[in-house]
């Protein structure tokens, strides 16, 4: 397989899914996240599977099912001073149900607010500790007056299931690339529904081919999603050679990738060739056991060789798990990049291969094949001519492309194209 | 064992343990040395060994035993103008008995002194090689008019012993830590009472408790007392994973740690962790065959792990082997910093160790354990549960403590007690 | 054997050399390269072979043989406006004859010029493809009238053979080093009679010793002879220990050293080290698979630890290949730098021996043995002093002495020096 370059206006049409998305209220079980992964499925061949609220995944329970249907605070005898149909950040995820008066005093330990964002709603979540509470802005919280308040969560939590999708681009050959996104949260765009716009438009990107590995796509509930995905597929764990994480991939920040807990691995070394000569502003940095989930992926009884892509990392923009990761806050043009980073990756992945030249002992002549491009060596040779020279020079079964592209500086692409034609001049054959 | 903070107030016990033993006239054989050591037993259960002169070494022999009670140059018909019961520096080391009437112009060429230095004496010695000589102030040399002189060295050299002080303090598993200074300079302060010192205290620290590994101080002649030592302890040099050289630890200069030879030794890199997190200024040198007894435990033939523990380096600073290397030169507060580098060290040495986690198939919960600091995942995670995610992560049998603490940034101190808190939960075994 | 140092005045004789070679007229085949081969051959026992047309070399075939005696370009009815006899850069390598009568326009596509540098003339070449042409300053071609013209070149290319010149100074032990030199270029200076020179004088500095490691000097056609060279002793090449190819070493710029496929072979490591301690500027990098014969000797087949010695590489100069890379841009100066640097990279592959220390437990005495410099321990012990120190302390059998030279920082030949004072007292012996 060739990856071929993206289609123009992409960015847009992902734009557009995000805006399409946003307004669900997802959480890791119930409703939103079957609505979201059911619009997902619209384009894709995505296989939705339910895990039972109690099925033991390892060290941990899949949770019962949380729905919410409406939330309000409203003043006794005045106005309804939140409304979670105005914001589905409103109510704490995994609130349990509540429908009760009581006074400000009461009131206010369930409210949660940003003193130093006075306009933005906060997001929280308390999935393992039953509570309530309600996420305002801070100015909606210093303008209640002390009196009496009517509390209503509408929401049940019971005996479920767990949703997530599952699509499997099959390969020509044996090994799987994973790519893993988490598809739990509400009205937030950069945190993730850029990552689920990115993931959904790669998967659509490699269906359309026959690539030469197999390529795992899971849109998950972030942490249990990942882990219940493991337990229930622990012999096919063993199949992935190379993985990313996908999320935050909307903002304008600077690109960054977090190794896997290897720090060697093929797809640490793909994603740092591919960002290193992308012409833009990148950080690779070292694997860390936080964040999203390579946590899980690369817990030591898996160690997987999965990395996070991300642009600005979580807890590094301000907007961050609060109303303003809204979509202002992701461009078109953020997420094109991205998917272009991504489907960059896929190609020195599916190339990445190791060869044998068939004339090893001193240079085969390449002008009497017609492969040397201009003329008899009047100034430098050009880059697609020292391609044809890195990759015979290296192929000695010892060395793959990502080796030569590494050590050359020639772009993988271009090297990949020497290698096409080295193997149909009869000068190079798989091997190593 | 977990090496708790040393107590406050040390510097100064160490200080005047430094001026206790400044007065003696200390060689690297002799009564001096053998005084020091007494002293030294005071609060210590020091073996004393006496290696008798003549027992041959290695390449070596140990030396007769020299001892000098007094000295002088008096101007005949006038005045004493060196007096050994001023400063013992000025008797050059080793120097065979004298009394003798000579001219200044015979005189002359025994007196060493230091033109760049006018008020200092400078230290001399000359073990191998029979002679004899004064160290003077460069003040007191030009100040000597021609006429005769009066010269008596009331010294002796001949049959005897060298003394060292050994202590092993024994540990729960096998393998030692040598902590090794040397003991044989005269008045002297930070080469080397300063090492004596923080030797003693570091040793009285660990007689208290009883730590994992065994710890093994040597007071020492230099050079030859280390030679002597392996000679006759050749066995059981086998049983070092680990050693210390302590010298120069009480000016106030940055740290320096001079790796063993081997360079990549747990103790160079314990060295290297506990120097970068201390906040110090500090420089970690490769390894070269001069310097202290390193020297020998790094010859090629024992290759020890033993590396050296400086502030200022010898002959870096001007004071070196003069006699302004004096009681103001070493201050409490640089001591106890010292002290304080090497029972770090030995708190990563001790608590250096492989484990295997019980539950290495993706995160175990550890919020329904009560080991989770803090809330449901708003804002940072903080050090403390870093420290746990780490060492969980890392705990494949095949990273020990130590290389937690390299990769994390995270303190070894706080990864120890996370170690601690997984191993009480169940979820941390020995192991690897 | 210990390299002496050169003879002064090498500078002024190497000139002279370049300046008798210049003017001949040299192509790949053909009789100015055997004038060539016979004039080094004064000097050195040279040996020349010849390789007959036709013969089959690996992927490639020596060419036929061509040979040029004049050449010109006439306005009929007016002046002479190129002639071969004023320079031989005017005829493009291996034209066919031509003797005819055409217009400007159907001259004007067999003329090559500069237009950047008016008064140069380039230097072309087409041996794979065959054509004709003439090189021409750009002044001449704009001057150039329209009208007819007759011309001439008076050329042959037919069967015949290649020859190039190989010189063996055989070693007391096995193994070769390789000093492979391309001699196929025309009036051009620094590419490559530089590397002609140096390789010669290189050769009879050698010849007056009896080396350890043999000496193997080529003066080859480029590519083509080191293909064939390559071919006809594909057995011999693993002979090859070590290896150079020397070009450009005439211009006063910067020292270039390219290392070998490898990366970290004994010949990499030793011109590093002679290159970082030259006290001159310099750079190495890494090997590409492009440049002169390197290429060949590093093609996967034969990897052999072959790296390239240049000053600046070829196309970093604005004089290469053209008539400006003349005798007036070498020096004796840079040529006789080049050769100190060849002789002290030959010192250090002499001498880069493995020996084990017979007293390998603590030190041994120096002192008593008289090899210890100076006084007893006062002020820093001195280079000599610690070259003993380092190659006592790394003398286990695991170490060569260029691994000491390159851990120590002090200069190889002293370090060789005190090799040869350690054997002589006993304390060191061949082995590892």
């Amino acid at each position: 397989m060739t990856v071929e370059p993206l289609p123009a206006g992409m960015g847009r049409e992902m734009h557009a899914l995000v805006e399409r998305l946003y307004p669900i209220a997802r959480s890791i079980t119930g409703d939103g996240l079957r609505e979201t992964l059911a619009i997902l499925g619209e384009g894709l061949p995505l296989e939705v599977r339910d895990v039972p609220s109690g099925t033991k995944v390892f060290d941990w329970e899949v949770p019962r099912e949380w729905n919410i249907r409406g939330a309000s605070i409203t003043r006794v005898g005045g106005e309804r001073v939140v409304d979670f149909s105005r914001s589905n950040l409103h109510v704490v995820g995994y609130s349990v149900p509540v429908r009760a008066r009581m006074s400000l005093e009461e009131l206010r330990p369930h409210l949660h607010s940003l003193p130093e964002h006075p306009d933005w709603i906060p997001y929280r979540t308390s999935y393992y500790r039953e509570t309530w509470g309600f996420c305002v802005t801070h100015r909606t919280l210093e303008a209640l007056e002390p009196g009496l308040y009517d509390v209503e969560i509408d929401a049940s939590l019971g005996p479920g299931s767990m949703s997530y999708g599952e699509l499997l681009i099959p390969g020509e050959e044996e090994g799987e690339v994973l790519v893993s996104t988490h598809a739990c949260h509400p009205s937030l765009c950069n945190d993730n529904l850029s990552g689920v716009a990115v993931a959904a438009f790669l998967a659509g990107h490699l269906l359309d081919r026959r690539p030469r590995l197999s390529y795992r796509f899971l849109f998950l509930p972030g942490t249990i999603g990942a882990i219940a995905w493991l337990a229930l597929n622990e012999a096919g764990a063993a199949r992935i050679r190379h993985g990313l994480v996908l999320s935050c991939l909307g903002d304008p920040g600077a690109f960054t990738y977090k190794k896997s807990r290897r720090g060697d691995a093929a797809v640490d070394r793909a994603a740092a060739l591919v960002l290193s000569r992308s012409g833009k502003e990148f950080r690779v940095g070292e694997f860390s056991p936080y964040g999203y989930d390579e946590r899980q992926y690369c817990s030591p009884g898996f160690d997987l060789p999965v990395g996070s892509l991300t642009r600005t990392p979580w807890g590094e923009f301000e907007e961050y798990h609060t109303s303003a990761d809204d979509l202002a806050f992701v461009t078109p043009r953020a997420l094109e990049e991205s998917l272009g980073v991504c489907a960059a990756i896929v190609e020195v992945l599916e190339g990445d291969l190791r060869y044998v030249n068939t004339s090893p002992k001193c240079e085969p002549r390449l002008g009497s094949r017609g492969l040397w491009k201009g003329g008899g060596g009047e100034g430098g040779p050009g880059e697609e001519n020292l391609a044809l020279l890195w990759v015979l020079n290296l192929s000695d079964g010892r060395h793959s492309v990502l080796d030569m592209a590494e050590r050359s500086g020639i772009p993988f692409h271009t090297l990949a194209q020497a290698v096409q034609e080295l193997k149909e001049a009869g000068l190079l054959e798989p091997g190593g």
